[in-house]
Formats: structure tokens, C-alpha cells, sequence
């Protein structure tokens, strides 16, 4: 039996559509109202999640749309999974909810475990984490620890100076140090200060706001399809790994971190070869500079690994992998502990991390492993990838430079410009699926880890039919 | 009935204090055995959830503290809290542990009632709210609001230019520009990257992280008995208020915020007068700077107001107001509508807060304002504040500068020196009373809203004791 048909015995074979347009009209009024207490502008839907069900998400309009977006690629499992559903329900859980410690002060005796079984879907090479709120929290967590190290190995035992006690409160160096992370254009990383300085896929992320003058390198850009092109995107490789060393010896301030999504997501789903990776952790080697993994997007499972980065057998590991989303808690694992700072107080806030989602988190890292829906999501995604080749041959012009091929289902495409990538998003959505873009024209698929062949098939029957109707 | 012996009717009496030394020999194994996963140097011990009531704090090794300090001023109402373990079993908590929207793009049916009962605790004078994740995050999501606000009025409704657009994506102005927030020297707002920015309580906040070079005013620095010093200390407002306006005139970049605490509580419980942030507000609209006040430690019914700037009248109301701790949500409330950028998905993330925080945080208030604790806390701190003043009279060494005076149980003393403080923290404890200091060489009293007279006596009589064996 199928792992979505044990969890999900009463899930939907297929969508319902009650409402020509979308938003309905009963979302549209939930939207309204709504308004007058959020920013309901972006709302697409007001959805009823008491209704919806493992990969089909339902509206307070009664349609059900197979959903292939998932909540911006954060949906591990499907909604209302049972697994999910018995530890939320749990005595651990509850304590969790109603007495959030602050826990590096006053840890509740069940942390250990709590963060053991965080642990236990560590990417390969790692087995310490540092946990956060958020993506963008978790990369500035990250940051916060590089900085932290790079600093500490100058300073070798010694204590802090005066000069760096005081200069610091007045925020000047040589206490707040002129340090830069390095990070590529096209990137995004978060929405915070730090975070969105290494941030550049779209400009409203970012307008207004100061921003650290911190440098971006080039991200490879390859020909499609790729075995058609190999010495182009390996000269590619070369031309772009050559930038990022150049920016490193360069660069006005000294250059402590480099962070890099395995493939830029929200960007346009740019991929880079294994060893446009090997080389980048070369470099950081090299140059003393942290290599920091942002698997925020791409973690847990989506790409047929357990993690993304896994795919390129970078040796040795990246130091530091940060994640969220799908794992609903976030934060950054690690292995060597010289990312421990060398001084209690220094990686701290008050709540150190969310009990109840790291409680969630170690439930689905359970699921995830036990249910085998790592190798499940390759599966399905490379039987969906070749229907979509076929898709692709018949409608060239909408499936441009299908990627993703051995990426599970974190699969992606182009159409020939913004207008009809939105208007087939739409179309879409009328036809009962919510799927969602990414970049300018390119469409991304982020199912949940539980979508399956006859969910693929379903999928492949909409996209034919939206496509002969655009 | 008091509001304590409903909410626990099993709440202990006395502390019990069990081991010699603390952390007791099981805290000391837990903390080691945590050690391994996770930074533990900071643990005063590793407490027991489930045996936690009220107002008193459990440990492994059996000990039971009344408890002063509450997660570093973040429990509410107490351990255990009936209401909140009802909260907290509620279907729509369920969901909303496992079924964590992209709130932005899918909110679910319930969130606009979720939203609405977070706004019924809004400070005077607000009655919208942005979520959030944690108090450094309320923070930066406040300054984001501000610096494109600023931005925004000095554009008029013009569309981003194409420099703007280009420029933001290479960090450089304009699109990325050089603005900056004004802060206070001692103040404490967080620990990412822009809040640490305007952090300047302690060098271990912010050493080694790159910083926004942003400006620090001086916050009064009062004479004690106030009473004693009235003279002194308006002359103090003024010096103070002059370095504001001159930071606004003449600092390098401009200065589009402000932020302050109603009271400095990491930096030392540093109090200024109504005057004072009256000042502020009057420089804040004459220059164009948006006036954010900064309720993390300070809100919810702690200081016998709902948000502790409530005490000084400030008239018109701040602009923006941030939230977090007791709240166990976090955000910042706000009321014009100009501070909801003129582009959708600007204030924009994946979650948009978190709806299981935020369905507690309705809880919370709700429980706050049914049963009067801001009131009761008020009358419970007067109390408490009076009998301080006889404990210090007879310890002038021990209890200086004691300060809080109408501030409910928002209570601080110093003593003469960081070792006598410390000393004094771990006697307490050896004594059965779980407290806290802030700053170098103070105490200061962050208990629950359910601390009532009982609790105040037992705080009292172990002070006593405590300062009769140093």
C-alpha cells in the first residue's frame, strides 16, 4: 500500500472546482475582511485546513485543488497527517505549548531528547545543531557563529581587548568588526537585515532597507538540456568558481562566510554541477572562509536526498547547514565544535528555539525516515520528470528548460514570459491544481514528500489540459 | 478567592530546597549529558515541566523555587496554567501546530479571529499588528516597516525607478540606503544583526558581528530617591533630549527611527520620566523619525499597565510598538495605516508568524483582561515595592538605587558590586527564590502576573534571610 493511501485513506482522487474564478466569492469576502487586520493583498485563497487532506488543500469555497506548492515548499507530509496529528496531541507537546523555557537558562528535562531526535535526519557529516525560528533567523544564526569563529581564530586564546569591549558598544571596529558574507545574485536567503543583504533575486525584498555592502558572486548559468552542452557548463563552472575566489582575495573587508542554496529556489530553480560545489568548498578552504549550506528550501527529502547538498558529495562536509520550512523548526546543524562560541552567552536569546516545532520536527524526521519517503519522492519524481519531458515536446514554448532531473520532484520549468507564466498559474488553479512560480518566468513544483504516482498522473492530466486551453 | 489559588489550588507554600548546591547532582548530570547537543554552560539547572505550578519552578533533583525571574520575564500567567492547557487542547491549536500556513498567500478560515483576539490587548492608540517570531525579530520587522515608510513619503507615488530596482540588488544605494536607526546607549533589543545593532547593553551581545555603524543617544541616568532629585533630574531629560535632536540633525546618514524601552531592563532597569519620552515623541514627529517603543520585556500588565509606555501619557501615540516574551507571540502593533508598505509582498515571509504562538497569545490576553491581572499586579507590586523599602533600609549596601515605584512588580535594586550581585543571585536560589539580575551589579524582579501578596511575603522573608547570611 501507498504511504499517502495509509496516512490518507479518505484523500481525494480528484480536485473540485465549484467557483469560476479564484479567489471565490466567499474567499474573496474572507479576503476583504481579513484585510482590515492583514495585509490579505497576496491571500490567493482563504483556505479550510480542517477539510483539506494529504496533498489536496480546500477552500471556504468548496473547491480542492491537488497542491503542488504546499505552502511555499513547507508541507512535509500532507495535511492532516495522523503521524503529525498523535504528536501534537502528545502530553510532550502540550508542555511545550504552555511553558516555553527559556532554554539555555532553564532547560525542561526533555530537551535532550527533543533535539536527539532533531539530530536524527542531521545531513551526512553533521550531528550538532543550533536551533532558530525562522530561515532567515536560522541563516543569521549561522552567520552570527562564522563571524564568531573567524574572529576567534585571530584571537587565538586571548581575551577580548578593551578596545574591542568598548568599540563594539559604539558599534566601530575593531569590536564589530568590518566583516561581509559572500552569497551569489539570484540568491534569496531571507528578509531580515543580514539576511537580505545576501538576499538578490527580486527587488522587493530588499528595497529601502540598509543593507551590509556585502559582494555577490555569479551563479552558473547552463544551457539546457545539459548532456547537450557539457563544456560550455563546465567552462561555465570555471568562469563563475573563478569570480568567487577573485571576490574573496579582493574584496574591500575580509570575507568570512560564503552561503549558497544546493539550487536557488526562489531565484528560478538554478542549478550548479557537484563540482561547481567541490570547487566552492575548495575555495573556502583555501581562504579560511565558512561554507555555509542554505537547505531552508531544498532540505528534508524533496530532491531525493535527505538533504540537497548530498546529491554533490561535497568533501569535506560544508560547516555549517541551515534549514526550515518542510522541517518546521529551523536553525543550522554542524559538526565541528568550533562553531560553539568560546564564550557562554555569546549564541543566545531568550527562547533559544521553539520546544514545540523541534518536538514537530523530530516527528516528521521519525516519519520521514521510517515511512522511506526519501527514496519514495526520487521515485516519483523521476517518473514525473519523464512525463514532463513528453509534456515538453509537445508544448515547447510553456515547458522551456525543464530542470530538475534527478531531483525528485523539485522540478522546474519556463514559459516564455511573466504574463503567460501567470496566466498559466491561474489557469491552473482553475483546472484544480495550486502550484506556484518562482523568478521571473519559471513555473517550480514543491509537493509534499507524500506525493505519488497517481498524484503525479493527476497532475500531468491537469497541465495537458491547461496547456491545449491556454 | 485570589486569582492564583483558582488557577492552582495546589500551588506550594514554601519552597523546597533539596540539594546542597545548584544545580543539584541531577541537574549536573542533565547538564552534561545536554551538553553534548546542545550549549549548556548557561543551564542554572534542568527543570521539571510537569511538576512546575503556579509560581514556583520544579528541577530534577526536586527542588522547588519560587520563581522570580520566569523564563527571563516570559511566563504570564504560571506553570500549568489551566486556561492555557485548555487553550492549548483546542482543535484549532491543533491545526495549527500541524497545519502551519504560509499565512500571507493561504491563510486559514479562522486567522482574521486569531488576529482579532491578539488585538484585543493592543496597546492605547493601535489597533493593527504585524506577527513575528521572537522579540529581536518584532524588532527588525518594526525597523523594515519604518525605513520603507521613510522611504516611501520622500518617493510620493512614484514607482521604483530602474536605479533603485538595479542598485538594491547590489546592496548599494539607492535602492539599498544608507538609513539609519537611533538607539540608546544600555539598551538591549536583540541579537540578529540589525537589532544588535541597536543593542548596548553588554559587549557580549555584540562582539565580533559585523553592525549597522548607527548612532547611540545617552538614556537619563537618574538620581535616587527620585523624590530627593527633582531638579537634577529634569536637568538630566533635557541634557539627554538635546543629544537626541542632535543626533537627528547632524548624524552622517538620516535617521529614519527610534527606538527605546519604557524602562531598560536588560541594561539595568534604567527608569526615565514621562517627560522624557514625552520629548521624544515631540523630536520624533518634528523630524520626520518614526518613534517605536520597545514592549518585549516590558508589556503585558508587568509594570500595572497593559504596555508599560502606557504610564507616560505620550501623546500622539507611538508609532509603532513591539511585542514579545510574556506574549509568547511576538509582532509590533501600530496604527497608521502608511506603515503597511505601498507594494504587497514587501512585509512578506513564508509563515507571517506563527498561529500556534498566536492563538496563545489570545489566550493569554484574554486571561489577563478577564481576570484583572494588570490591576492586581499593580496592587501587589505597591505592596511588595513597600516592603522593599524597609528590607533596604535595614541593607542599605545590599538593596541601592531600589527603583520600580508604581511599576507594579517591575522591581530593581543594585548592589555594591558584580560579585556581591552574583553571590547574592546564587544565595537566593540556595534559598529557595529562582531570580535574576540585569546589567552589572543589579536584581531585578520578574515574576508572573499571578505573583500576589502571598508570594510577595515568601519573596520577602527569604530576602531577609538571604541577606542575613551574606
Amino acid at each position: 500500500m501507498s504511504v499517502a493511501a495509509k496516512y490518507y485513506p479518505n484523500e481525494p482522487t480528484e480536485p473540485v472546482i465549484k467557483t469560476a474564478e479564484i479567489p471565490g466569492p466567499a474567499s474573496k469576502a474572507g479576503i476583504e475582511s481579513l484585510g482590515k487586520v492583514f495585509d490579505s493583498r497576496p491571500v490567493y485563497f482563504i483556505a479550510d485546513y480542517e477539510k483539506s487532506l494529504g496533498n489536496f488543500i480546500a477552500d471556504v469555497d468548496g473547491n480542492v485543488y491537488l497542491d503542488t506548492y504546499a505552502q511555499i515548499a513547507s508541507v512535509p507530509l500532507g495535511y492532516n497527517n495522523p503521524a503529525l496529528i498523535e504528536a501534537a496531541k502528545s502530553p510532550e507537546m502540550l508542555r511545550a505549548i504552555i511553558e516555553r523555557p527559556a532554554l539555555g537558562n532553564f532547560p525542561g528535562k526533555d530537551l535532550e531528547g527533543i533535539i536527539k531526535n532533531v539530530l536524527k535526519v542531521a545531513p551526512e557529516g553533521q550531528d550538532q545543531v543550533w536551533n532558530g525560528l525562522s530561515g532567515a533567523d536560522a541563516n543569521e544564526l549561522a552567520f552570527k557563529a562564522a563571524f564568531m569563529w573567524y574572529q576567534q581564530q585571530k584571537r587565538g586564546n586571548a581575551d577580548f581587548t578593551t578596545e574591542e569591549n568598548e568599540s563594539t558598544m559604539e558599534n566601530q571596529a575593531p569590536g564589530s568588526p568590518d566583516l561581509a558574507v559572500l552569497s551569489f545574485k539570484r540568491a534569496f536567503h531571507g528578509r531580515l537585515f543580514a539576511s537580505a543583504s545576501v538576499t538578490a533575486s527580486k527587488p522587493v525584498h530588499k528595497l529601502d532597507l540598509p543593507s551590509f555592502k556585502w559582494p555577490k558572486a555569479e551563479f552558473p548559468s547552463y544551457q539546457y538540456p545539459l548532456e547537450d552542452h557539457v563544456e560550455e557548463n563546465k567552462a561555465e563552472d570555471a568562469r563563475t568558481l573563478a569570480i568567487v575566489e577573485n571576490l574573496i582575495k579582493t574584496w574591500s573587508v575580509p570575507i568570512a562566510a560564503l552561503i549558497i542554496e544546493p539550487i536557488q529556489s526562489e531565484g528560478g530553480d538554478n542549478h550548479a554541477s557537484a563540482e561547481f560545489f567541490q570547487g566552492l568548498r575548495d575555495i573556502t578552504l583555501k581562504h579560511g572562509v565558512v561554507f555555509i549550506v542554505d537547505e531552508v528550501q531544498t532540505g528534508l527529502g524533496a530532491t531525493g536526498k535527505l538533504w540537497a547538498h548530498e546529491h554533490f558529495k561535497i568533501s569535506p562536509a560544508p560547516d555549517l547547514v541551515t534549514f526550515s520550512k518542510k522541517f518546521q523548526s529551523a536553525g543550522y546543524f554542524f559538526h565541528d565544535p568550533k562553531f560553539v562560541p568560546n564564550v557562554a552567552y555569546r549564541q543566545f536569546n531568550t527562547w533559544c528555539g521553539d520546544p514545540a516545532r523541534m518536538i514537530l520536527a523530530g516527528a516528521i524526521g521519525k516519519e520521514v525516515l521510517d515511512q522511506g519517503l526519501v527514496a519514495k519522492a526520487a521515485e516519483v519524481g523521476d517518473y514525473l520528470y519523464s512525463e514532463l519531458e513528453k509534456v515538453a515536446a509537445k508544448y515547447p514554448t510553456k515547458l522551456q528548460n525543464l530542470r530538475g532531473k534527478n531531483r525528485a520532484t523539485f522540478i522546474a520549468w519556463d514559459l516564455e514570459s511573466g504574463a503567460a507564466r501567470n496566466a498559466f498559474l491561474y489557469k491552473m488553479k482553475q483546472n484544480g491544481v495550486n502550484i506556484g512560480g518562482c523568478a521571473e518566468v519559471s513555473v517550480r513544483l514543491r509537493p509534499t514528500l507524500t506525493f505519488e504516482k497517481k498524484h503525479a498522473d493527476l497532475f500531468v492530466k491537469v497541465l495537458n489540459k491547461t496547456l491545449s486551453e491556454l
